[in-house]
């Protein structure tokens, strides 16, 4: 077999405030023969998500961070090339966490095989994946949220917050989102079946939330932080529930803002809880037998930001972290023989 | 029976910023004569906590404020003068919520009775009481905390972080006090028990809190806010908790400061969550049972800071909300027959 050769994105520097696209370098590296127990893979699709910021931030964090002159980290779908693992095989499409390359390496460690005939592949990057899972485990595990309450969630049309509001409807709830321009809003309230919508950006936040909130706020579903924040704050409800997912909004400032003032919490009681995907494998089960008879039934809709190329892959992060993004992020880096 | 009078001390004027003694007047009200079903009762000790600022506060909170021209709202110890209330005969002593007044009718409701030869009357207002209550249903209920794990409580020589500190060392953590002075530190480490106390007034609060929690901080115990969790923010652990139960540094402030930034909540998966005692009387059975046995067997100590007559109440009260008090704060209303 002669020689490989894969395209990467390393970290060239620590980005200072929002990354620019010199803080990153694409190389080509060739890649050794393939030992037994290990597969090749084609990246089909990378995703890009929030939580990649911190992981370039040099700041000690719950996973291991990107040092200058290494890889990208990132989930990948990817088709299987060559194959020495007993599970895997040549044409086999799996979803795994290669980074942003075009062909890698894997010893099948945390390697899922996709089936194209039950799902789209890329679906187990968005709604069928990580960012699914995380609007099901926060929202139904820590959110509790039950029929008649109201469920804010901001960063509403990304990849987690637009499942979000679709379980919380699910769950007779009312769904508000916060987003930020006229057109996501829109397709938040007339695609995804969310209540109201408030455009962070035009609106006058507090009042807009209020108005969208008649009986105030049950569970705030967190992903962006700031002021969004300060305006739910005075809107909880007694025993509200906040997951904390995400802080999009503070992740290229050096220093974090402060978060709103705890009388909110004391006197209403409220439970605020971080939490991470990734503690709560133990649910993956419950969410993909729930999530893919949802999407199958149309009761889940999805909506994907696909950019071509892997080149295009700092752009398209440091869009993300902009809001520019509209629906999941993804960079398609190879053919998806798939789609047609 | 001749007419009775007792002497109050009515909410004058709402407090802007730190209360003024002019914001409270005494005056002298006569008592109708008791229908059946109530009882006269003679204001033995009367309790004074700082949730008492935010009831003066015109904030709408979880319970009902105090408007000008009101009594003061309070916990109370007294002794049944007169009874036509078949649970209650002359002479028993009983905590109830009588407020900051010498004598008062009740209809028995939230009325219990106290053995005097079981604790000091006292105590039903303190480590038997409510601040005790407090302690033990916020640590042992929300901070669940664990051997060897460091628990860190803010006002920690008041009525309520004394006891969380001893039962954390009864839980086998350890157990680190954050107070106002080096005399309240002092009483903290070698009266109560404590493995250490940072005096935030003169001590560097980041770098001391770092030196006396080497292994991070697994449950830090909110009674006060501003600076101190501040401190704390960055040494907590992943999966910390934080009841939070007060945040006296800011009862005074107007508009309250913010909290610290959320990023130490999601990267750590930190719970915070707001309690209030009166949302857990469900637990008064096992607490009392607890604590009672712990003070008889001198595992819980306490310490009060009684001033005596009732006219005394607003200077101390005022105190108390600066810090000034040491111990369990009580205003000796009337004698206290059962002490020599």
């Amino acid at each position: 077999m002669p020689a490989v050769t894969t395209r990467r994105v390393l970290l060239k520097s620590r980005p200072v405030g929002a990354p620019k696209p010199s803080d990153f370098e694409i190389v080509e590296t060739p890649l050794p023969a393939l030992n037994d127990g290990e597969l090749l893979c084609r990246t089909i699709y990378l995703s890009l998500d929030p939580y990649m910021r911190g992981r370039i931030s040099g700041v000690k964090s719950y996973a291991r961070g990107v040092d200058p002159g290494e890889l990208m980290v990132g989930g990948t779908v990817s088709e299987v090339v060559e194959s020495k693992h007993p599970s895997f095989k040549a044409g086999d499409f799996v979803q795994g966490q290669n980074g942003w390359q075009t062909l890698a390496i894997s010893n099948g460690a945390g390697v899922r095989t996709l089936d194209p005939a039950r799902a789209p592949i890329s679906t187990a990057l968005g709604v069928l994946g990580m960012p699914g899972m995380t609007a099901y485990v926060g929202l139904l595990d820590i959110g509790q949220p039950k029929p008649g309450e109201t469920v804010v969630v901001s960063a509403a049309s990304g990849a987690v917050g637009a499942v979000v509001g679709q379980i919380a409807k699910l769950k007779g709830c009312r769904a508000v989102g916060v987003a930020g321009s006229k057109d996501k809003c829109e397709y938040v309230v007339n695609e995804l079946g969310f209540d109201a919508c408030v455009n962070y950006k035009t609106d006058a936040l507090v009042g807009a939330l209020q108005a969208a909130c008649p009986k105030g706020i049950d569970v705030y579903f967190e992903n962006v932080g700031g002021a969004t924040t300060e305006a739910v704050a005075p809107l909880l409800n007694p025993f509200s529930r906040i997951p904390v997912c995400g802080l999009i909004s503070m992740y290229n400032a050096s220093s974090p803002a402060p978060g709103p003032s705890w009388r909110h919490i004391l006197t209403n009681r409220v439970l605020v809880k971080g939490f991470i995907v990734s503690d709560h494998l133990d649910r993956m089960p419950a969410f993909l037998g729930d999530m893919s008879t949802w999407v199958r039934d149309g009761k889940v809709k999805f909506r994907e930001d696909i950019v071509a190329g892997l080149e295009n892959a700092p752009d398209a992060f440091i869009g993300l972290l902009e809001g520019k993004n509209f629906g999941k992020m993804l960079v398609r880096v190879g053919e998806d023989r798939t789609r047609r």
